[in-house]
Parts: structure tokens; sequence; C-alpha cells
């Protein structure tokens, strides 16, 4: 008799995105035919660019004439594409071996799936953090059960990240094994600076524990002196993973393509350098065939100079709109951070933030994502995405800025 | 201080096809300029057909517009496509609602997670079988060591598969928890019969065990009197997850795309109907982020009248491969099984897969599969697979049949 895994039964309520799509969905069937605007998911929404999409055209028409056909090609992603990531971290000074870049399906599968080549251990997360952190280390069984007056799980470590530390938080007290960032946050929309990057290096090293650093946002940090690879930081290929993505930057949210970085100089306990690179070799080669070849293509061409002058037009444009955002929530008189690309705001009085989702839904007709959604400190917090049509961006900015109740 | 997922540590070997490109990278170092015939891995060879490549240009077509670009759909898959599978099962009888259709990016990586929503139990598996069965349930620490004298993992239950029971296994002496079934079968190539599979289902429902049913190769099924699909037994629905794949029928090993269904009716131990289903959902939604919308275009194309009529060609074609190579082995005076779509054959006289393996090299650089890999009782046999262009296979045949010193 066979039963589940009970570390199911410790989440607390389903997965956050789909849960808000559920209660969107009951307020259309209250409300039919509302026009709802949509800050909530970071859902891109501008078409993706003309090089990309001749790559993409490529990928397929290969796919069509037997003398350039292609099926199966390495877990590990084509060789073309690992050589293209290689280069454009060689522009910035860092130096990788392609067999350290593992292509993907996209960065929330690697940092669903990163933790599983660990042994048992503390995990620490920035609090808030995006929530596949922390769930699937529930689900792995690394955790105690949900505390409802905490809103915390047993044995996670939070790190609060809140106004008093600029929303990057100190490194933990306690021994911390696996330590997940996120930089640029979601969904803070902050950015670290190098030196806050090696006091989480540091102690790293000091403690032989991981980091686990997803930079899916990197293309939105303006500012050329701050970093956008943890690698900037030279001792984190000692101690750090590095997951990225094309979704956010290039707009392939829907195409699903990604890559991680394992450094061979990366040691945990009792291993040689090279075996936790070799681990999580053997778990994409077991588990996973490979990103689809069409992504692909269109990988390789979003890296050439064409496609990266191009996509920064689009990154360009979404910071535009948080910029709209921003103004539009500071004109109410409310606190608002961050901008790459998140807009994080104070509730109005602090109240609780599923609280203020109902009424920016009720009253504004617009769906962002509650801050306790990411975590108990972003609790009086909300945020709001710049994913979207600039008009639509707009409406919605106008719609808080006029409807909303203070 | 972290360490490693020491399950990793049990596995024998690397994953079984990279492993073999390695050696056969090492004969082609020692022989440079050799043409090695591909008989190995079941790549296709043959490009997609036209419905599907409109289909796929139809994707990238729909991400260059503003007004038909989308981003993140559904994790679960497009609604058009999850019906487009529910219809497909709905012709041959079988009513499934779409929420208990989940679309993936291939038969591969949702046969290893699927492990993951279960707790503790006995795995049973065919021996041989696909070695994602087993290599994902020793990762995920539901085994014991390795034995190098079995060649079996402790604590997996080894369900012999050959000549004498026409490799389709006897139900199990032991309590089994969760049963990996493959039909037709990889690596043997042969077809199970409704009774059959049904001695399974009341095997599983009398000991309220799971049955894992990897259905990927069912197109190569001809006889229309064997079942495509273990809900072709009614029970089944009760006991058994089915998983399936566009990869080999229609030539998308490249593309990525695949679905399972999780039937509501599937009760495990202290459940309630639905929660095994909600279990997966959780799974998908937390770990995964959807196939690629191209992809998906390109699988409802597929599923489409011509889509279905056109694919037909392609599978014949690889059914026609496999005679072929049937033909060539028997003229040698050595037993070969199988066809939908592998061929299953008998090494000459007994000699170990690994060294047969060496000498098909080394004298007809062909290379196959040896069947050890696939399990203990694969020793003494040998996989070939159809898959590739006509004149190769007829190239690999002759090499094998002029040049094999028997």
């Amino acid at each position: 008799m066979v039963g589940i895994n009970e570390d199911y039964d410790k989440l607390e309520g389903g997965y956050l995105f789909p849960e808000i799509g559920r209660i969107v969905g009951k307020f259309l069937e209250r409300n039919p035919g509302t026009n709802v605007l949509k800050l909530g998911i970071g859902n891109t929404s501008e078409p993706l660019t003309p090089a990309v999409i001749e790559g993409l055209e490529r990928g397929v028409k290969n796919l069509a004439d037997v003398k350039t056909y292609r099926g199966y090609g390495d877990e590990q992603g084509e060789k073309r594409l690992r050589e293209a990531i290689a280069n454009n971290y060689n522009h910035r000074g860092i130096e990788l071996d392609v067999s350290e870049i593992f292509v993907s399906d996209g960065a929330k599968p690697d940092s669903a799936n990163i933790q599983s080549i660990f042994g048992a251990g503390n995990i620490a997360v920035q609090d808030p953090s995006y929530p596949v952190y922390v769930d699937t280390n529930v689900i792995a069984g690394r955790t105690g059960k949900f505390n409802k007056v905490t809103s915390q799980y047993e044995d996670i470590i939070y790190m609060p990240c809140n106004v008093e530390n600029n929303f990057f938080p100190d490194v933990p007290e306690e021994k911390a094994d696996l330590i997940y960032l996120c930089n640029p946050n979601n969904p803070t929309g902050t950015v670290a600076t190098k030196n806050q990057l090696k006091t989480f290096v540091d102690y790293a090293i000091e403690n032989e524990a991981v980091i686990i650093y997803d930079a899916a946002y990197q293309a939105f940090i303006t500012d050329p002196k701050l970093p956008r690879s943890i690698y900037e930081v030279p001792e984190a290929k000692d101690c750090a993973i590095e997951i990225n993505s094309f979704s956010k930057s290039h707009g392939f949210t829907g195409v699903r393509l990604g890559w991680s970085v394992v450094p061979k100089d990366l040691v945990v306990e009792n291993t040689e350098p090279g075996k936790v690179n070799s681990l999580w070799n053997r778990r994409q080669t077991t588990f996973f065939n490979g990103a689809s070849n069409i992504a692909q293509e269109g990988g390789i061409a979003a890296l050439s100079e064409k496609g990266l002058k191009e996509s920064q037009g689009l990154v360009n444009y979404y910071l535009r709109n948080g910029e709209i955002i921003k103004e539009g929530v500071e004109s109410l008189g409310l606190k608002a951070y961050g901008g790459a690309p998140y807009i994080w705001m104070e509730t109005p009085d602090k109240m609780p933030s599923w609280e203020f989702f109902d009424k920016l839904l009720e009253e504004s007709y617009v769906v962002g994502t509650p801050g306790a959604g990411f975590g108990p400190s972003g609790e009086g917090f909300f945020r709001l995405s710049p994913h979207g049509h600039r008009e639509d961006i707009e409406k919605a900015v106008e719609s808080i800025v006029y409807n909303l109740k203070l």
C-alpha cells in the first residue's frame, strides 16, 4: 500500500500565483465583464524582437528538412548556446568553462530542483522571497511545520528584508547551509551592491554553505557599478550556483529557456572539486531531456549583438512602466521601492496585504500580489509588476490613483 | 556545513546513454574518420511533417505580434492542447476530464518526477526497463545499495521479462507499491495484451499499489486488438497514471512535448479521490513552468486530422526500418524480438552484452545498446533502434551482416 509524500501536506495553501488566478476568477464570476487590470504575475507582454523571431524561425525550419533536422540534443544544452552564454560572462570579466553551464527550460525549474542534489541542512531565505525556494524545500522535507502565528515554516532561517536594511539582509546569526539570494530581488525590485554580496560569499565560505543565487532579473540593473552576476565577487566560484533566465529580459516567459552555472570549484562537505558540478549533470541527464531545440535557437539569436541590443529596448520599456507605476503610487502619498523591475509598495496604514489585494481589486479592478505571499516580512507590502502594455499600465495606474479609497 | 544527496552515490555509473556516447567518442579518437552507424539511442531522424511545421511556425509568428503574443501559460498546458489530447482518448472510448491531463516537456521528465509525489514504498520494475525508473528511485532514496553480484539494487522488485514469458512479467509475489510498466516496451519492443495489463490492474487494486504506465511508444502498436492505453482496462483509472509523448510518434524528440494522465479516481493510502491528481498539480505548478508555447502549438497541429495522418507515415517508416533490422539479424541465425519499435536481439552464444557492444562497434562500426544497461535480465540481449534514415539503417544492417565475425 503506497502513501503520498506527506511533506506536501505541510504546505500552507496552493502555489501563490495559481491561487491568485483562482481568486480573480471568482471576482470575475461575481462581476462579469469587468476589465481587470493585471499588475500581478510578472508576465511579459511585448512581442519577441526581430532577431529572436529569426532565430526561432530558423529553429523550426531546421526541423522541416531532413538535412538539418535534429532530435535529442545534449541534456546540458547545445554547445553553441553554452558558448554564447560563457562569452557573455567573459565580457564582464568572468571566466566560465562550458561544462559549468547547464541550459534549462527556465529559472523556475532550476531554482526548484537545485536543492535535490544536496543533503539535509538548514536553508536560509530572504524574507520576502520568491515562493519556489521555500515550497520546494518544504516538499523535500528540509523544514518543519507551518506556524500560523509567525507565518513561518519551522527550521527555515528567514532573513528579513525591510526599509531599515534597504531590503538586503544581514548574514544570519545561525548556521545556514543552503542560502537563497535573489538579485535584483523578487519581489522587492531592489538591487544589491558588490559589498553586500561579498558579505554572503564570505559567510558561505566560512560556514561551508552554498549560495543559490537567482539572477533572473539581472538585465534590469541600470547602474554599471552594481554587480550583474555573483561571480563578480571572485570567491563566489567556491560557494555559489547562479541561476539565470531568458524570460524577463528577452520575453521568453512562454518560450521557456534559462541556464544555471555550477562551478567546478564549488565544494561541499567531504567532496572533491567538480563533484557538485557532476551531481547536477547527473540530475539533469536523468530527470531532464534538454530545453526545446527551437527555444535554444532563439536563445542563440538573443545573445547575438543584434539580439542583445534589441532586448535592451524591451528592458527599457518595462523599466519605464515601473517608473510610471512608482510615480502613481507615490502621488497617493504611499511609499514605493524597487524598480528592477518590480515595484514594492507599502500598503496604506500598514493594511494587511491580502486585505489590500481585495481592496485594490474591488475598488480599482487592479490585480497585484500581496507581500505576505512572499513571506512574513512581506506583510504590509504589495508587489506591482511592470510587465504589461504601456496603455494598460497607464490605465491601471490611473485607476489606482482615481478609484482607490484612501 | 552542507553535504550532497548521498543517494546519488548509490548509482552504479552514469546515466546509460551519455555513458555510451562517451565510449563511442573514445572509439572515434582511436579510429578517426570512421563512419559509425548509430542504432543506439532511439533518436528520430526524419523531419517533422508539414502540419506540425505549420503549427510550430504559427507558434513563432504569434510571438512576433503584440496582438497574439503570450507569455506564461498554465503550467498544466494550454486548454486547447489538453482538449485535443482528451478527444484523442475519447475516440478510443476513454473519457478523461482535461483536469486529469497535464502537458509536460516530455515523457522522460514525467516518468522521472512522478515518484516524488509518493511516500516510501517498494518499487517494481520490468527487467529489463528504461533506466530512468530505477535511477530516479535510487536518487529519491527508495532503494538500497547496488549489488555487483546480482547487478540489482536492493529493495527493488525486478520482474524478469524473457523469452519464456514473451517479455511480459507475471505480477510480483512480493507486495509492490509503485509498479512501472512500459508498453510497448522499451527496450524489448514487445506489446502487451489487454489481459496481460489487466493482471497488473487487478494486482494494483488488490494491493493498493499505483501503476506508472509509460505509453510513449503506443503509436507503434499495429494490431488494433492490442491496447494503446492502460485505461482500455476500465478499472485502471483507480490505480494507474499514464505517461505519454509526442517524441517518437511525431518526431518531437528535440521539440520536447508530452503529457501525463492522473485520474481523479486514483486513490492511495488514506487519501480521498482527487488527492493524487492535486498533488501532481501542486508538483507541476511549483517545479515546472509549462512546456514551450511554440511546442504546444506544434502538438495541437500534430493531433489534428492532417497531423495524425502524416505522423502515421513517420511511424510506418520507422516500423519498416525495424523490419529491415530484424531480417538482417535473423539472416545471421540470431534470434530477434520486438519491433514496436525497438529490436531486441539475442547476442551470439549468450555473449555478455557490453562485450557484444564492443565487438559490434569494432567489427561493424555499429552502435547499439547493451541489454545489461536496462537491468540484469537484459544480459545476453542487445537493443537496436530503428530510428534513422533508411539508407543508414540499410548500411548498418549490411555492415552487421557482412562484417560481424560469428
